[in-house]
């Protein structure tokens, strides 16, 4: 069988769900993490110009939800039927739209209009967040009821980079969410991942 | 069994793919498609306080992708092992983000700004509809390989909202996009939808 290799940014951003759900399924893999000028330097190689990239038994995967999917799968994290997998798909959708919601304003050079889609960002965040604790609420604290499943990963993977991008702490009023994220950081495999990696 | 009913504005944007699914499937739904001030009046009420959200079977579903995705395994459209599977959920991943390129500047109110942005987007999309093409050259027309599965269907069902944003026709010089984007369409149940469909 071909090594694995997952090819990223020295960054949580769109690689840490998925570095969580290798480390959860106990798989031996290559954690590379390169500097923006790496990325564009092999950028022509790339599937889609862009990373993370997970090469695995002979395959070129891309896309990072589609890869945590992928794994959660094999890590029987999908749920136990279809209604608990398009709940975990609902959940990661919405995840990724508080990343959606920051990147309206990261890239925006205008300083003054950066500044005010920051303000729009972290609204939209909170009111994101503020659905997904309310989630969490009717469904014991996690995103399918009684069972862990891939989006409890990617919401405790996703944390500090969301509070990073935000410049605040979006958990601190979120106790569900919080203790979600805790209780995933605190699984043996992820605990040991957290200590050993590097700092962001 | 409770009635299907999928809710959305008149518009193809993220409810179209649904519903290609929805006929190709046979499913008799409802069509409900309000006016952006019905949707807001009742924001409170949605579960994310946004469309598309389809009721089925008695639960309530949302995430345009993650419904694409439930109704695709109905359906069989999500290819013949885990492999097929990551490909049709990388492609649909990638398909989305046309639709991120051309958020950039359809919410953008400045003008200059929104004209820069555009040029920009549409830069990208032709660049991610040529991954696409060429994705399509090593696979016989499809994203996965001999097979009909639910990314044929999104991008047949994005491919007029695609031109419809950029101004202009993106897949003029996409061949095999646009035989496949034909192909869908040619299917009987999506052409009685399409003639029959309100006029966008």
């Amino acid at each position: 069988m071909s090594a694995t290799k997952l090819t990223y940014l020295a960054l949580p951003g769109l690689a840490e769900g998925i570095r969580y759900l290798l480390h959860y399924g106990g798989v031996q893999f290559e954690d590379e993490r390169l500097t923006r000028e790496e990325v564009a330097a092999m950028k022509e190689k790339l599937p889609l110009g862009q990373v993370p990239v997970l090469q695995i038994e002979g395959k070129t995967l891309f896309q990072s939800q589609a890869i945590c999917r992928f794994l959660a799968k094999r890590f029987n994290l999908t749920g136990k039927d279809e209604w608990d997998s398009v709940q975990c798909d609902i959940a990661s959708d919405t995840i990724y739209e508080i990343r959606n919601a920051y990147l309206t304003f990261f890239h925006e050079k205008n300083e003054a209009a950066q500044k005010e889609k920051r303000v729009a960002a972290v609204k939209k965040i909170d009111f994101i967040l503020g659905k997904l604790e309310g989630h969490l609420a009717k469904n014991d604290g996690h995103f399918v009821k009684g069972q862990l499943t891939w989006p409890d990963f990617m919401i405790a993977a996703f944390a500090e980079h969301i509070n990073s991008r935000a410049g605040q702490d979006m958990f601190a009023a979120k106790p569900l969410l919080s203790a979600l994220r805790d209780e995933i950081n605190a699984l043996p495999a992820i605990k040991a991942y957290i200590e050993k990696r590097p700092k962001y």
